[in-house]
C-alpha cells in the first residue's frame, strides 16, 4: 500500500526520477520562504527541499527561536530575534500537553482556550514586528532580488514582506481557523453544508447544527479581526497603505492547501487553490532492524502504532495507567511513542519508544490500528496507508478531522478525558476486527492515492509557475473588484424592486384614473368609491 | 510554439511515451461513448482515441446520420434509426449559415434563433426517443457490461441510458447554453462578476450590465425548462421515475469542461470538475508540400489563417466580395477555407482552399494573423499557438468567446453583418502591426500551455478513474441533499428572525409591565402613559 508517485497516465517507474535532473531543472530561480514554526513546517519543507534538488536558491527567514525549523543545506537560513526562549516554548508546549489532560468546566476551558490563541497571536505579532525593524535583514532581502516568496498565511507577516518587496507569493496552508482562506479568495464557503472550523460537524446537519453553523459562520468576520486586527496597524506603518488582513492575503498568487475530497468534504474551490492533502506521505523507507524485529515478533495479530503527535510526548500518570490497562488486553503488539515515567501496569505487549518512525509502521502490513491524536499529517498517513484509526482529539482542528474519519467509518472517536479503559479497548477492538473499518479506509485510501500527479510534485509545480510568470494574475477573479453589496447584487435588486414598484404604483394610478373617468360619466357617486379604493 | 505534453515536474522527453504501453496499459474496461453530432465530437474524439490505445473497449451509440461522426478502428459503432436525412441536416446547415449573413430586425433575428434552437432541441428529443425505444440496441447494451459512460450531456439521453444501465457516466462539454452544468454541479455561480451565456460581458460589469446579467442569471432556470421539459416526460416513461433534468444530470460522476482561466473567467468550480480547456490543441504535424510552398512563398510578411469554422464554408457573393477587396490591401498571404463561388475581385495574395490543416498551419512561425469565427476550437488553437485574433462571430458562444478574447487584449472582434471592407483591414494590420496583441496572445499562450499535465491525458486519466472506482461519490457535495431553502439557510434565518422579535417583545412587554408598576406606584397618571407608549 505504499505511495504511487503518479497514477494511470503519468505512471512512471522508480527509475525514471532519477533522470529528471539531468533534463528537466530549472533556470535556478531565487525563492524566500517564511514558514512557521511547528507541525506547519513539516510538508512544507518537503516541497523546499524539493526545490532545492531542482536548482534552485532558497532563503528562509526563520526566528531565531525554533521548535521544529533547523539549519538545512537546502536554505541559507537568516534569523531574526524575537522576544521569547527556547524554554519558554517547550513550557507552552507542557503547559498545553498538561492543560488538554484536565477535567475543566465549559466555561473555563472555553476561556483556557481563547487565551492559548490569544498567547500564539501575541507570539506571531511579536515576531512579525521583530522581523519587520530588523533593518539589517530587510535590506537585505531587499537587496537579494527573489522571484518569489513561499509562505504559511497564519504568519501573516511573510505577505507584509512580500507585498514590500513586490514580490508574488505562495500560500502553503492546513486553513486559518477562522476561514479567512475563503475570505480572501472570494470562494463561496455556505453554511448549509459546509461545517465551520471547530463545530465538528459532518457535511449533513440537523436544523440544529445547521443553525449553529450558520451563527459561527457569520462571527468568523468577528474572529478574523480579533485574531489578526493587531496586524493591520503593522501593516499601515511598514506598507504605509491602509489594508485590511483579508484584502492582504487576496494578493496571494496561489494557495497550496492540504485538503483532499476523501477526507475533506467536497465544496466549491477556486482556481488559485491547489490541493495537496496527502503531501506528506511518502514513500515507505524500511524500518531499521530495532523496529523491524518488534513489527515481526507480533506475529499474526499484528501491531498497533499509538502516537500524540510532535507536541504532546506526555500524559498524567493517571491516564497513562489507564491506556496501559486497555493495551493489555489487546492481543496486538503496541508501539506507543511516549517519553513519559513508565506506567506501572504497562503489558508485555506494549513498548515505549521516544520516537517512530510513523509513516514506515503503518506501511507496513501487520500495522492492524492506528490511535492518533487526530493531527492532519497523522490522518493523511493512515489514510495512505489505508490502517483504521482510533482518534483522541485533543485540540485544534483535531476534533474535525476526527469526526470527518468517523463519518466515513473509518474509525473511532474518543474523548480521552472521559474514555475508560474499556472504552479504548472496545475501539480498538471495533477497529480492528469489524471489517467494514479496513474496507472502509482501504476505500479512501484507494482513492486518495489514484491521482494524475503526486502533490508533492504538484506544489513544486506551482510555486515554480509564480516564479516563472511573476504570480498567476489570471487566475484572480472579479469578485475582488467588487464591494459587499455588489457582490451580493443588492443595488441590482434594490433598483429592480424600485422599478417594480414605481411602475405597479403608476399603473395602479392609471387604472383607478380610468375608474373614476368610468365613473364619472356614470354619474357623480364618484367621490366615496375614490376614498374606498385608495 | 508547440504544445508540451507534459511541463516542469512532469515534462517528458518525447520517446518516454514510446514505453508507456508496456507498463502502463489498463486491464481494459468496456466504455460506452454516447456522443453528440457537429464541432462537439471533436474534441470528444481525441479521448476516444487514447482510450481506444490504452487498451479499452469502446462502443459509441450514434444516430445512423451524422455529419461528423464517421466509423473508426477506434470504436465498434452502434447506430440506432433517427427521424431525419443527411440532406436535411446539411440543408439546415447552410440554411443557418445564409442566415446568419443576411441583415435582420433585432426581434425577427431573436425568434428565428428561438426557432433555430427549438429545432434542435426537437431533433435531440426525436433522436432520444428513437435511441429508447431501440429494443434490440438497449438488450445489447444491457448484456454488454459496460463500466461507464462517456457522453455530451447537451444530449440528455447518454444519462437517460447510463441509470437504465446503473453506470457512472462522465461528461464532456464546453458548457450548456443555458447554465445547467452550474445548477447539477450545485457550483456557485454569482451573477456580479460571472458573465453569463449570450450576454458578451466580460467579468467587469457597468450597474446597467450587471443588472442585465441578474436578470438573464434569474431566467435561465426557465430556459432550461424550455429547452429540456420534453425530456422529463421521457425519463418518467423510460426510467419509471419522477426526476427532474437538472437532478439527473447531478448524477454525472466527473464533468470535464472545455475550460482554461485564460479564456474563461476566473470562477469557483467544483470537486467534480476537471478541467481540460485546450485539449483539441496537438502538436503540429508537417505541412503538407502544398501548403509547406504556399507557406514559404510568403517571405517576411508571413500570412493570414481565415476560416468561419466547420459548419459555415460559403458565404453570400457581396460579403465576400467585401472580405477579399480588404484581403487585398495588406502584404501578407491569405489562406481562405471557402467552398463558395470565388469572388472577382479575389487578391493575388489570397487563396482558396476547401480544407485547411489549421492547428498546423497556426502552429508555422510566419502565422500573422488568424480570422476566426470565435468557435471554442479555433480559439483554445490560435491561445496554444500565439497568434492575434480578428473574430467574426456568427452565433452560439461564438460573441461571448470573441469578446474574452478581446478583453485579454489578444484580438479585435468585428460585425460580420455591418463591417465594411476597410474595417477588416484596420482591424487585420491593428492585430500584425500593434505589438501589444502579439504581446499579450503570447502571454496567454505561455500560461496556457504551462501546465502540470495535458489536459488530454487529463482527460484520459479521469474517465479510467470512474471505470477503476465506479464512480466518483467522494466528491459529490452534500448540497445536492438539500432543498432550495435549505440549501440558503432560509429557514435557519426565518426562526432566528423569530427568536429575535419573540425576544425583543417579550423583553419590551417586560419593561412597558415594569414602567406602569413605577407609574402607578407614583400615582394614577398611568393610562394616558401607556397607550402613548404602546
Amino acid at each position: 500500500t505504499g505511495v504511487r508517485r503518479q497514477g494511470g497516465v503519468c505512471h512512471l517507474p522508480a527509475w525514471i526520477l532519477l533522470f529528471l535532473p539531468i533534463w528537466s531543472l530549472s533556470d535556478g530561480e531565487k525563492l524566500l520562504v517564511i514558514p512557521l514554526d511547528g507541525s506547519h513546517w513539516f510538508s512544507m519543507h518537503s516541497v523546499v527541499h524539493q526545490l532545492r534538488q531542482r536548482g534552485h536558491e532558497i532563503v528562509a527567514v526563520v526566528p531565531e527561536v525554533s521548535v521544529q525549523i533547523q539549519p538545512s543545506e537546502h536554505y541559507t537560513m537568516e534569523t531574526y530575534s524575537v522576544p521569547y526562549t527556547k524554554e519558554y516554548l517547550e513550557a507552552e508546549f507542557k503547559r498545553l500537553g498538561h492543560q488538554i489532560f484536565t477535567p475543566q468546566p465549559f466555561l473555563e476551558k472555553f476561556t483556557k482556550t481563547f487565551a492559548r490563541i490569544g498567547n500564539i497571536m501575541t507570539l506571531l505579532f511579536s515576531s512579525c514586528k521583530q522581523l519587520l525593524s530588523n533593518k539589517e535583514l530587510i535590506t537585505y532581502l531587499k537587496e537579494s532580488a527573489f522571484d518569489a516568496v513561499l509562505m504559511d498565511p497564519m504568519f501573516l507577516c511573510g505577505q507584509i514582506v512580500a507585498e514590500y518587496l513586490s514580490l508574488p507569493s505562495v500560500y502553503f496552508s492546513r486553513g486559518i481557523p477562522c476561514g479567512l482562506e475563503f475570505q480572501a479568495t472570494q470562494c463561496p464557503n455556505s453554511a448549509s453544508y459546509i461545517p465551520k472550523f471547530f463545530t465538528s460537524y459532518t457535511d449533513h446537519m440537523t436544523f440544529p447544527q445547521r443553525m449553529w453553523n450558520v451563527l459561527v459562520s457569520s462571527s468568523e468576520f468577528l474572529s478574523c479581526s480579533l485574531l489578526y486586527s493587531s496586524h493591520e496597524e503593522l501593516i499601515r506603518e511598514f506598507l504605509q497603505q491602509d489594508v485590511t488582513v483579508p484584502e492582504l492575503l487576496s494578493h496571494a498568487s496561489i494557495w497550496l492547501l492540504r485538503y483532499d475530497f476523501v477526507f475533506e468534504y467536497p465544496r466549491p474551490v477556486m482556481p488559485n487553490m491547489v490541493l495537496i492533502g496527502g503531501i506528506n506521505c511518502g514513500q515507505e523507507k524500511p524500518l531499521s532492524q530495532e523496529f523491524e524485529s518488534i513489527v515481526n515478533a507480533s506475529g499474526e495479530h499484528g501491531f498497533v502504532v499509538f502516537s500524540l503527535g510532535s507536541m504532546v510526548s506526555e500524559i498524567p500518570m493517571k491516564k497513562a495507567k489507564q491506556i496501559a490497562e486497555a493495551f493489555g488486553t489487546i492481543p496486538q503488539t503496541v508501539l506507543w511513542r511516549y517519553t513519559g515515567e513508565t506506567p506501572p501496569n504497562l503489558a508485555n505487549n506494549t513498548k515505549l519508544i521516544k520516537w517512530l518512525p510513523q509513516n514506515d509502521l503503518l506501511a507496513h502490513p501487520k500495522a492492524r490500528a492506528f490511535i492518533t491524536h487526530g493531527g492532519s499529517h497523522g490522518i493523511y498517513e493512515g489514510i495512505c496507508n489505508g490502517v483504521p484509526m482510533v482518534l483522541m482529539p485533543l485540540f485544534g482542528d483535531q476534533m474535525d478531522n476526527a469526526k470527518r474519519i468517523e463519518s466515513r467509518g473509518a474509525g473511532v472517536t474518543l474523548n480521552v478525558l472521559e474514555m475508560t479503559s474499556k472504552d479504548l479497548s472496545d475501539a480498538l477492538n471495533a477497529v480492528i476486527n469489524d471489517k467494514s473499518y479496513k474496507e472502509n479506509i482501504m476505500r479512501l485510501s484507494a482513492l486518495h492515492l489514484d491521482r494524475p500527479i503526486h502533490p508533492l510534485d504538484l506544489a513544486v509545480y506551482w510555486v515554480e509557475f509564480v516564479m516563472r510568470h511573476k504570480g498567476a494574475q489570471h487566475l484572480r477573479p472579479a469578485a475582488h473588484d467588487l464591494n459587499w453589496i455588489q457582490y451580493h447584487s443588492l443595488d441590482v435588486i434594490a433598483f429592480l424592486m424600485a422599478v417594480v414598484l414605481v411602475a405597479t404604483f403608476i399603473s395602479l394610478k392609471c387604472c383607478l384614473f380610468c375608474c373614476r373617468k368610468c365613473f364619472c360619466k356614470k354619474g357623480r357617486v364618484s367621490k366615496s368609491s375614490k376614498s374606498k379604493a385608495e
